[in-house]
């Protein structure tokens, strides 16, 4: 399998755990905190400054416009000109492709779909979630309080789309952002793993028109 | 196989194919045009009232605000004055609630996703494609002239998609309304008709949770 295969997913929906499984299937790294932790060393920076980068997104947004700043734009006027965030974004893009170029692996979250927008056999995947089971995983899995799960999970997915809106282009969650789309809680996650590999052997056989 | 499957699309996508071949394998009714046709008959409508549907969602949009009409809060006060267009929906609405009240089947496009979204076993999938793959599609098979094919891409896809965001509360293209999402030129029709064979076959071994 040559594809490299980015996961966006729904909080609860089981997305991280089907990426672990596909990785596995696949014999082929995974990455998600490990990622960040990578990014650290790669970059300086402290490990503890990346942890909690998702929940930042929302006030560096705000700072950003507070201050006039363009996360993009600004790139030319040099680094330490960027929001603490901005760096830890950008260090964490340059290590998504490192790992990227060195082939086939699953990345999971960080807009790691949007970083490697330009790179060849990439496949794209979001999985996603009724909201009943995402709160059983949350509560069993991730064992938050039952009274708290709700607004954990809608918390949490904002996070994720402000993180993602703020620094790509397209908007999370849009089918047209992800090649293959899955409700898990309709088939559970290791049918859902099979849905992928089943979707990336097809792909494989066809000259992809990207 | 129990489930009702409705199908969303971006035009030159491949999703009505993806739809007809899906219904022709699974030996249950595909509708579409049909549909329309069924529509008319029963509402006693003129067929030709139907044709143009899609094309009327922004100008019927426009006409209820000019005219400070809601089309859902208006229903209580009859159905003669609602626009030509909404009654038109509501009527295609009752065929769509019908012909899925009589078993299994796939319809395609017309908000079938958000007229069935009280009913159990229905299965939503969204396809979307390439933009050259469209492109050429829309050329070769629809006969598009060449110069032409972008932009009635780009208007179709509006078209569906006010005339969903009229008429539905969700947004059209939005992974979370739909099941199955698929990317179609990357593994062909026939391969994306199996993956959604393949993800009704895991649905029906579990309980699903809606």
């Amino acid at each position: 399998m040559k594809n490299i295969i980015t996961i966006s997913r729904q909080y609860g929906s089981g997305g991280r755990e089907i990426g672990a499984k596909l990785a596995e299937k696949l014999g082929i790294p995974f990455y998600d905190n490990k990622l960040i932790s990578l990014a650290a060393k790669e970059s300086g920076f402290a490990e503890s400054a990346f942890e909690n980068v998702e929940n930042k997104a929302t006030s560096s947004l705000l700072y950003s416009i507070a201050m006039g700043i363009n996360a993009y734009g600004n790139r030319d006027i040099g680094f330490t000109h960027l929001s603490l965030d901005d760096q830890i974004y950008l260090a964490q893009s340059d290590v998504i492709r490192k790992v990227a170029a060195e082939g086939p692996c699953v990345i999971v979250g960080r807009c790691a779909d949007y970083v490697l927008k330009d790179f060849k056999n990439v496949v794209h995947i979001f999985i996603w979630a009724d909201i009943n089971y995402r709160k059983d995983r949350a509560i069993n899995q991730y064992h938050l309080p039952a009274q708290k799960a709700d607004e954990e999970i809608i918390k949490a997915d904002k996070r994720r789309a402000n993180y993602y809106n703020y620094h790509a282009t397209g908007k999370w969650g849009k089918a047209e952002n992800y090649h293959l789309s899955i409700r898990s809680d309709f088939i559970g996650i290791d049918n859902s793993v099979d849905c992928i590999i089943r979707y990336l052997e097809f792909g494989e056989r066809r000259t992809p028109t990207k």
